[in-house]
């Protein structure tokens, strides 16, 4: 019993200081009938193209360990989006591929704020230096401030995600290539929603050997398979092949998705889809009253309500209806996020919100 | 051009110096017609065990991200192994998990060498210190040698692989339960090949809040599903929750293995057929002049060969069957590690190496 105690006690002191403080990066697992808060593609694949990819499930070695450097399914990822298979990283997830990046370089780390919460979160787990920078009051980048403070603190990576989640804007050329030209860190461009933007940075890559650009097959219907992607010069792209776990894509997504991606056809109608979606339910958005939406570039839009926005969210949820709530003191007071999801949801979650906005404006 | 150039050697010294040390894990890449390298389980899944998780496969969502805490895969875990899903994170493979430990608990980091390679890589990525501790002549551990460098280095972490790869043999009792007892460190028992010795060290997780038991799907049938399992105080689980990726297990391998799990019978009908296989080839092996076959309580035999076991290795090859060379001076001098296969693809690795070993007698 004595051994018992003391060991108990020890436990905590043998844990990182930097993982005592964690906190878990926040999922709700609830299940709701609308589910708008995740940036997920709502539409199922078609039967056929779902076949396709169950057949090569089917035939896919259960028992061996997957191809390490996922061959085929970079193949299919090369001729989607035109990028080299010997400058391609992939990860499980890009959660993965940021994780590698940060092992690679190191801190300190340069943020712009609010963005995307896993380059904090994974820096914070692997205890390196972030240095937040603010975007300004039109969310787009403060680049003197974010390349003096670059500088001044040796930054080793700066992490710019465009467009921006959860802000929804693309940054501008010029400030991407001011900070390109500038900067002495490794750059990261997180293009997770550059489908729904068409625009991309990256014929930046020749240029620029310091560019890192990541992609994923998460929000253009494929979350459930865990596939992100990175391009960058080829002597990077070697060290984080040597960094990330050597079977980290299963044989499953591997198949699944090399099956699935051949329909080109099929990906880009629900994109198509989700624009149009998109543009209809931010005018609509743009109409109710105390709601400000703000212009996207992805598949999702953020709002700022004129009311608690919390009190918003839970009225959501109580309708059936999941978004994001972003609310908190600073950049984001009142902000809610909501994915675009099919006409219908998007329908759906407009009424909705005009009635929880009716019924307290009467109170 | 000249911001090109000079950025270009930037780059280099922006990588960590850790990591521009490092060697890639080797993977043999090449198809053989044997495979008997990566103690992967020969046999596929009977055509009803496959087409239950095909069907799992063909009813999941692609398109939403999968079940961040894989609640039902665990269930089924737990079933398998008596293991509380209260004190189980999955990781994606094992790999994962030990990253994940070492991450929570950082350096310096006791390894007993031989034994599983990644646990070295895995520090060297995260840049923590190691200190290898040579076992025995016989592979069992130097406890006392260990546990002062333990305790003279402060160890947050002490690796047991047992039955340890690629020596086959396990740690007896009172080896580790006089490091459990003695040791500040948190003491992590890899049972990646338990299931070829039916011994488990679980019970002592009861009375040692400092163990983490380390399990792995990818010897039982499973290694393409890249599915690791870990056990240990709810404290430590807490810990590793926040540490770990937030979506680590694919949606396909999540409703896969829960399917394939649930045929118990089929995995241990494997399993004891494994066994069998294993116990026949070290037989034959032991009456192969020029061969020191070591005893094993895992899915694979050590060998020590008279003669140079690279040469030995290559002539396999040519033969169509690839074995794990672990020839390096020191310890595993002249040792190759072939994995029990198929009793057919034994039979043909035992007239092979007979043949090359006659060969090379007669010149």
């Amino acid at each position: 019993m004595a051994i018992k105690s003391s060991k108990t006690k020890d436990l905590t002191r043998l844990i990182r200081p930097e993982v005592r403080k964690l906190k878990a990066y926040f999922i709700d697992e609830t299940s709701y009938r609308i589910k708008l808060d995740a940036m997920e593609n709502p539409f199922s694949l078609p039967d056929d193209v779902k076949q396709e990819a169950i057949d090569a499930v089917k035939s896919a070695p259960f028992n061996r360990y997957p191809d390490p450097s996922a061959k085929r399914l970079k193949e299919a990822i090369a001729e989607l989006w035109g990028i080299g298979t010997q400058r391609m990283v992939l990860g499980n997830g890009s959660d993965e591929l940021i994780q590698a990046i940060i092992l690679a370089f190191g801190g300190p780390i340069i943020i712009p704020v609010p963005t995307f919460a896993l380059y904090e979160i994974s820096a914070a787990v692997l205890a390196q230096h972030v240095v937040t920078i603010p975007l300004k009051k039109d969310f787009s980048l403060n680049t003197d401030k974010l390349l003096k403070k670059a500088n001044d603190v040796k930054a080793k990576i700066i992490f710019l995600a465009s467009p921006n989640n959860p802000t929804g804007n693309r940054f501008s050329d010029d400030a991407v290539l001011k900070i390109l030209d500038k900067a002495k860190a490794a750059v990261v461009l997180d293009e997770a929603y550059f489908s729904f933007s068409n625009k991309t940075f990256l014929p930046m890559l020749k240029d620029y050997p310091n560019v890192i650009i990541l992609r994923t097959l998460s929000k253009i219907g494929f979350a459930g398979l865990r596939i992100g992607v990175l391009t960058a010069s080829p002597k990077i792209v070697g060290y984080l092949n040597k960094v990330r776990l050597p079977y980290n894509i299963n044989i499953l997504s591997q198949v699944a998705a090399e099956a699935a991606l051949r329909r080109k056809d099929v990906l880009n109608r629900q994109i198509s889809l989700l624009i149009s979606a998109r543009e209809r339910l931010y005018n609509s958005l743009k109409q109710v009253d105390g709601v400000t939406a703000y212009p996207s570039e992805t598949n999702f839009i953020l709002i700022r309500t004129a009311i608690d926005a919390s009190l918003i969210y839970e009225k959501l949820k109580e309708s059936g209806i999941l978004v994001k709530n972003l609310n908190r003191p600073g950049a984001l007071a009142n902000c809610l996020r909501v994915t675009v999801g099919t006409p219908d949801e998007n329908n759906e979650f407009i009424s909705s919100l005009r009635k929880i906005l009716a019924a307290y404006r009467q109170t």
